[in-house]
């Protein structure tokens, strides 16, 4: 792959496109062998792209493809494949239609963007200006694709991975199947999982994991003939992850925790009322701002001092300390001062000393609803930003085990037995 | 530069590494002119090594080399440079104190951190076990870095940079000079500075901006012969800058908004109580956990809905509609409920309507203490995420500029004029 522009090669943008797409290619089973960064400068993209074509069997080159001056993309291409640039008519047509259904006419400079290597084969960009295409340079495809993330993503899965796919003979469909869970760690979700590969048939079920903490993305990748194919292989497979993860998968594929808990309370009519100190906000924060939200989050409430968030939630008998059955108090206050259906209280005693990774915080947690409280008490270590985003998934993982009938106390990996 | 690791060339984790490598030497007045990702892949290391090598005038390796067999920098070096690894005994001795510090015994497969290529010079890292270390392979001086992000930045910034600079036969010392501002865009921003970096003499001083919504960051890159050099030579731009940006600087350097916020509460014996609707909680979840908030912020309300809003804060008499008026009514009864001396409500009433560009919202906010109230109403365009962003900035800010005694007021270039 060949990222190019200066902004990503002086660091002042990230390059999320280059993980992006590197991560799909693996999701699709295929491997990322070498990764150029250069910047708008005609003398290193015409080396880089000579470069990789001398070596590898396909090439992404992602940026470049704008209608200013420093995008240089289509020029170097056609230099590097030996032959001139011309307009493709059809792609200005196409241009000209993008920008009359937005009742503007297209500026002149935008032409460039249909300038293209003579011979190259167009690759779609339905929600852009930017063309994309293909050439050949040496003994590699090169693949070109806008910078603009969502056009590039669009355009790497509709157009670009199907050709690669074709051209490693892989005739197949592939489908990746993704599980979402917190509280176990990969190693141990790994050794969990073991053999469930073989389940399907041929390898045709891929096992990976990728751990962005505190939650973990276990993925299966599938490959068939076609679809039916594929969900007939990975049935077995998906059934026995579910069985093995058991209470600790919190979400399916684009399903989120905190949307799992809205669903559950959009289901029962609930409503919500939530109870924080060092978390800070930040559980409220992930929760109450998103659509249909403002049906069913009814309050939140933040304080440090254990006095304080009684006073907050009209708790009269404030408890000595955080507990468990403080938690359970806070929570009952919280829904009975609000008329919410549902509380959550994370409180959390932080211990004294020094930021390191040693450092720990207890943890106690307690829902209530017209059904009763559920309570959880756990330590949790790693340093003050740790232990805040350990509680703040474990409140609201808890709520969802909650909401779903299930234990909130289970054993998991990140938290300290004593 | 060449970043080395199956993690990143997979996308398994974001390279931030390079972008921050690649920052810190612009910051530096040095740039980077190619970058190369390979796996953990001899093959792919050695052709990276060699190919950087015939071409960099001096080339940065991040990663590879911890102590387990997919770390393989050392060895490839070695080959590259056409060497031998020996055992570097004293920094083998260095290694054994660290883990007698931590009163461990040193595993056996550490040992490898302290095979060198012979003729190799040591790049010191007094906070972890890997040895970075230059070699010449080629025409270029290697500097090999760990890939672990806070023992890479001490050793780019303490071993590294210096060592570039004074390659370049820049013998000079180099000082970078940050302001933090909100509600200046970043063109807007360079035309306002217009002419500062001719303030100094012989073009010591360079003007950047790095900007990331809804902050900028404005940078002065000055050289000189020595700290007390640089210091005049900056001085009057430092100044010009002040004077231009006016009451837009937040913060300079390391010193963030929200740490503005808490030391000027800290300086007058202040305490805050925070009431949020759309951003719901993100206020908050900024301040309260920082280390000395547990003192200064009392409490924080999030409720979504006005009439909810007003119940939290058991305001009686409940306003119409979503008004300066009705932010500031808010945050008067905040502060008398909680006894807290100083109040922020932002209260936001957004737009009907599909979250697209050009989706906006008013937020009203309000700053309320013993010395009166102050308000601010807005109208923020950009989409559902840029107003709940702009608004948590908005109301940080004003909250800045209230315990500074600025006006909190002042147009800025996000908001939409009616």
């Amino acid at each position: 792959m060949i990222c190019t522009g200066d902004e990503v090669l002086t660091g002042k943008i990230v390059n999320s496109n280059f993980s992006y797409i590197s991560q799909k290619l693996e999701d699709f089973g295929l491997s990322l062998a070498w990764e150029t960064t250069v910047g708008d400068d005609r003398e290193s993209l015409l080396l880089a792209f000579q470069l990789a074509g001398s070596r590898a069997d396909a090439v992404i080159v992602n940026g470049g493809l704008g209608p200013t001056v420093d995008d240089l993309s289509q020029e170097i291409a056609a230099k590097a494949a030996g032959v001139e640039l011309a307009l493709n008519e059809s792609w200005l047509k196409t241009m000209e239609a993008f920008f009359t259904r937005r009742s503007r006419v297209m500026p002149p400079n935008n032409i460039k963007q249909a300038m293209l290597p003579v011979g190259a084969e167009v690759l779609d960009n339905p929600i852009g200006t930017a063309c994309g295409f293909a050439v050949t340079i040496g003994k590699a495809r090169f693949f070109f694709t806008p910078g603009v993330p969502r056009e590039l993503r669009r355009m790497l899965e509709e157009q670009i991975i199907p050709r690669l796919l074709a051209k490693a003979g892989q005739q197949t469909a592939v489908y990746l199947k993704r599980f979402h869970s917190y509280g176990i760690g990969e190693s141990h979700a790994d050794a969990l999982l073991n053999g469930v590969e073989a389940l399907a048939p041929d390898g045709s079920v891929k096992l990976g994991f990728r751990a962005h903490y505190p939650q973990l993305e276990t993925k299966l990748t599938a490959r068939g003939a076609d679809r039916a194919d594929i969900d007939r292989k990975l049935a077995p497979v998906e059934a026995e992850v579910r069985k093995r993860f058991g209470n600790f998968i919190l979400a399916e594929d684009d399903q989120t925790l905190e949307g799992a808990v809205l669903a559950e309370l959009q289901q029962c009519k609930g409503t919500l009322a939530i109870v924080e100190s060092f978390t800070a906000g930040q559980i409220s924060g992930r929760i109450a701002h998103l659509p249909g939200a403002e049906k069913i989050v009814k309050r939140g409430v933040i304080a440090r001092d254990l006095t304080e968030i009684c006073n907050a939630v009209e708790l009269l008998n404030v408890p000595d300390a955080i507990t468990k059955e403080a938690a359970a108090a806070v929570a009952l206050a919280a829904c009975k001062q609000t008329g919410a259906t549902h509380a959550l209280a994370v409180l959390i005693d932080l211990d004294e000393g020094a930021d390191r990774i040693e450092f720990a915080g207890t943890v106690c947690l307690a829902i209530a609803s017209s059904k009763g409280t559920a309570a959880r008490r756990s330590r949790v270590v790693g340093g003050r930003d740790w232990v805040r985003l350990g509680a703040i998934e474990m409140g609201l993982d808890c709520l969802r085990r909650y909401l779903q009938g299930l234990p909130v106390d289970e054993r998991i990996d990140f938290e300290k037995v004593e």
